[in-house]
């Protein structure tokens, strides 16, 4: 058995997938997290945060996305809800910020070694 | 920039999302293998597909999942559309297989090392 443990505060839980089937518990709240990077949009916008200057961005860093700025916000919180990225309100904006231990979880279910 | 050639036969494309920004087209392609993942019970049964005995099962093999065989066959044919799974008719039934190429690619988007 893998040390799930050692994943801290990952949102999602459970073994990688080859060692056994998930129960129907798991399977709620680990495609929560799939779905959260199932929209392409939503998609995008995170590779623009995770991969921004600093690691972190903030709705005034966001263009060319061909979406309105309500509508990066709005998806920008669907990732916070899911645990995906972490917010910092300072000054004007909110600063989104990646949560690794969230990204190496699905990693680790995916099957990744160690994650 | 990694080198995504090394990835064999896999249908999600690009570099860890930590690296660069997804492109749309990309964002696209990407998004959904995340969404077919994205559903609580298309997700267990993926599991019970790459858990079971021999690395493949069919939908004799599935039950105690709480839906009707025919949803079971729904669920598994769009994860062989979206390349997921693989399947070979044997006989009577449809045996699907993980095809481990589209999930280390999943691993490597997440940032996997190497993957």
């Amino acid at each position: 058995m893998p040390n799930i443990e050692s994943v801290e505060h990952a949102e999602p839980c459970c073994p990688p997938l080859t060692e056994r089937p998930l129960t129907a518990e798991e399977a709620v709240r680990t495609a929560a997290m799939f779905k959260a990077l199932g929209d392409p949009v939503r998609l995008r916008l995170f590779s623009l945060v995770a991969s921004h200057d600093g690691g972190e961005a903030c709705v005034c860093d966001i263009s060319d996305v061909g979406v309105s700025q309500p509508t990066v916000s709005h998806h920008l919180k669907k990732l916070k809800e899911t645990g995906l990225l972490t917010s910092e309100r300072r000054g004007t904006w909110v600063y989104y910020r990646v949560e690794p231990s969230v990204l190496a979880a699905m990693g680790h279910i995916l099957g990744r070694v160690g994650a």
